[in-house]
């Protein structure tokens, strides 16, 4: 392939860690990396606009092949000329196959080597999905990066259940390989294996064999202790290929954020910022802020008095009370786009300063910090 | 009074009705009138923030006394310096009194010539409310314009009621002119009297002879036909000084907002665009639209073809239609944009129609549109 649907560009890498600097052209923008992906399942990220995502600088978001082709389908986008503009979302968009929405259905679903019957969690109606069916719903999503169906495992598992799901879903990538067609589309694998170093490695060296436009590291962040999810990665990164961009999956907590990057990860996803905005805890300098606390009633600092957000420029966090404890729209709005411009904001920061050669510095500056506020299961 | 807080000037009067062009001269802005206000009564346009309000050209915005007293307090909004810098608000706020909400909890009331003892609709919580206190707290919310403590009649009612609600609400605005102590701020009376002709002119009178900062016509649009509430506009009207801002409370259906400038009157306020559109209801050149039935499921033309709002140039029905079906915050974002945008725009197509001396020839070609449209009850 003389024109690859995303490219990677490796700029710059940590010499004392594995963390990296560098880019990923798409035919919707190119995006800086190491960074975080906001999540808009349902073909929003909620309670944003595509507007605003672009104010905090956003080039790249997830959507849910699952969540799409259960509502509204795959139809009513193809008719649009795809999710882009069915969405009037101009940056670049990966589409997660819905490999862990639909093993997350537990006894809603019956898995075969074919692929999965499951129930759809909005009307109970029967659907069957095969790799190849996600594969081709997902060159009608037009997303720029497609990803596998995969087989997720939940932690902790039996090794014997994890090798099975780790063998299927490289049968798996290997079909859904085959039924992509799509040029302008990347496609790329997921690598299964839980916490085993040996069913990694098995994983990424079946996946690569295969050859795709990037690498997902899968069932990780599914409820493990996070030291062993940064050992399962400092194991695995370093086999993946220096050449293709690397993604961790449902990582958006800030500590492992940091860890992640410093492990030679480039982007990742989580609901994290946006669904715990609309519960009231915003991210902060300072950890998170229970903003519905009857503490901040007369508070007229901002949410963060280190952020330059929008929202920290305008709102006290008196008036973002108010706004939740009376059930307005606007506070979720207020809250959600301060905990994604949290985010993105700390993403630029740790690639200005891999781009200055300090990241090693700001890790050892900034990891006792987001360790003490954030390092406790969420 | 040589510095007025509020000053109405009549920029030109229609020579074939009643309606008339003006401009309201406020401490926050100056609005051209016949002007519809959105309503804030928590202190929010509901999803939608102050700079999205500034977009569409919106000046002055409504709020209300009672909501805000009961949650979260006058102290908290005080110690902001008041609600515009507590809500981010640069335009202009008129608050409500809270007569009406007070009135509309039936049972939970009990009123008296000092005032309304009533029970809190969020925690049943009992306080109680007098001309002078709701004058007081207005002069801390430090809105540009506080209206009088009222007795809004329900309709229909028996004339005696009315008519003891009318002496009450004169009685109150007495009172509630000798304790309103805010050079900054405008006092607005509220004309009682139901349907009835005679009843609503004491109350004018008596309203006229203590004085105020502008009129608002209260108890319409509270269940009577539009024909009847247009009758008593054509009676009621003419009555009020002309010097002064007259405002028709409660009304925001695009007919009798027409129908309301041509008698006469310059502000309106209703709930109706921003609460419909969380219905999925919008206001287009062709009535209501249901965005969520099932036909709009595939459709890509916008909302209303014929209008220039950045909703309607950026997303199609088929896209907002989901987002609602799929219960995405953003789809009341798009919809409340929409209708407020759509009055907003109706209101500016009557003020230009009005400058360039075209008012009713623009009357005669839109009313059977907007009556066939819109003259429903809602």
């Amino acid at each position: 392939m003389s024109s690859l649907p995303v490219k990677y560009s490796l700029i710059k890498q940590c010499q004392f860690s594995g963390a990296r600097l560098g880019t990923l052209e798409t035919s919707h923008g190119r995006v800086d990396t190491p960074a975080f992906m906001p999540v808009g399942t349902q073909g929003t990220v909620k309670a944003i606009t595509p507007g605003e995502l672009e104010t905090m600088g956003t080039g790249l978001i997830l959507s849910n092949c699952y969540h799409l082709f259960l509502r509204p389908g795959v139809e009513v986008i193809a008719r649009h000329g795809g999710l882009h503009r069915f969405s009037n979302w101009r940056g670049a968009i990966l589409t997660d196959s819905g490999g862990f929405q639909i093993f997350s259905l537990g006894g809603m679903r019956k898995v075969s080597d074919d692929g999965v019957l499951f129930t759809s969690h909005i009307d109970g109606s029967a659907h069957f999905l095969t790799p190849e069916r996600v594969a081709r719903l997902q060159n009608i999503i037009a997303s720029d990066i497609a990803m596998v169906l995969d087989q997720c495992s939940a932690y902790p598992a039996e090794k014997g259940a994890v090798k099975e799901a780790v063998e299927r879903t490289t049968r798996w990538a290997a079909r859904a390989r085959q039924a992509h067609k799509n040029d302008r589309q990347a496609l790329f694998a997921i690598v299964q294996g839980g916490v085993f170093d040996d069913l990694r490695q098995l994983s990424v060296a079946a996946l690569v064999e295969i050859g795709f436009d990037g690498y997902a590291i899968g069932g990780l962040a599914v409820g493990e202790p996070k030291a062993l999810m940064y050992k399962c990665l400092e194991h695995t990164v370093p086999q993946l290929p220096a050449g293709k961009v690397r993604y961790l999956m449902g990582v958006g907590s800030p500590d492992a954020l940091l860890e992640g990057v410093r492990r030679g990860i480039d982007i990742f996803d989580s609901v994290l910022p946006t669904r715990i905005a609309r519960n009231g805890r915003v991210m902060t300098a300072k950890g998170y802020l229970p903003i519905r606390n009857s503490i901040y009633a007369g508070d007229l600092s901002p949410l963060d008095p280190d952020c330059q957000c929008s929202v920290c420029r305008n709102y006290s966090r008196a008036y973002i009370r108010h706004l939740l404890n009376a059930g307005e729209i606007l506070g979720l709005r207020l809250t959600t786009y301060h905990n994604l411009f949290y985010l993105d904001h700390l993403m630029k920061e740790i690639r200005l300063a891999l781009q200055e050669e300090r990241f090693e510095n700001y890790y050892c500056k900034m990891n006792p910090k987001l360790t003490k506020f954030y390092g406790g299961v969420v």
